[in-house]
């Protein structure tokens, strides 16, 4: 299963965290690809510098093409009609106003079934140390020619 | 079972949408209270007004007092150590970088059980009517004593 994101419509400045959220999000749960039209340089150094820390550098590719199985749209701003009649599937996460980031998150936990909660990538300095208490962070240097 | 967040720090600018997305999915998703040290007027706004539109006024204090029950901790710029050990869990949504606002959603989901999804609140001006495609609001005018 290939899944990918369309991140619609980017507001300057306001959603620049916001975006960047989603573009992690899309990254941890396992996404290949995501689809932005706009996008601030800041964003793509920050996604940038996340896959050279933890890994699986290329997963993400900010770009416009096609993707063949699962295409998720997502807006930042409103989301225009013909989005809501081309899509083949129109899902609610809940029926209340919140977060396309917290939307995102638990469509893609239900579609991996909470798998994606366990991945790790190739090519990661830093991994994560399970602790009940603390935070432990294991970092590695690793030759250029890995 | 009472559930509030606390939100560590807040840049200002920067966290404005990503404060006003947790505190969305905090009330969405059931919590009574979230607790915040700084907060911009124009956040203390979106969220009143997504509770007169959406209902549920007052489920949603921004205020810094006391709770009993879960207090679920999450930070906006990193996190102080202290909070890690004071923390009588310390729980990881997964080990990858991806948002906050993510791991609030997610957390929420498996405490609720999937039940937050159904949620309605009192006093709803605007309701969303689940629809194959397109978007149906329901909009009703209520009594100013109801």
């Amino acid at each position: 299963m290939s899944v990918a994101v369309l991140r619609l419509g980017h507001r300057l400045v306001r959603d620049d965290r916001t975006t960047t959220h989603v573009a992690l999000v899309s990254r941890a749960f396992g996404c290949k690809k995501i689809y932005m039209t706009q996008v601030d340089d800041s964003i793509l150094e920050t996604i940038g510098k996340v896959c050279d820390d933890w890994g699986g550098s290329k997963r993400i590719s900010l770009e416009f093409g096609e993707e063949k199985n699962i295409l998720i749209v997502i807006g930042a701003s409103k989301v225009p009609k013909e989005v809501y009649s081309i899509a083949d599937m129109n899902i609610a996460v809940g029926n209340q106003p919140h977060s396309e980031i917290a939307a995102l998150a638990i469509f893609l936990d239900r579609l991996y079934r909470g798998k994606e909660l366990g991945y790790s990538f190739q090519n990661a300095k830093m991994k994560i140390i399970p602790s009940s208490h603390g935070k432990r962070v294991k970092i590695r240097k690793l030759k250029k020619s890995s």
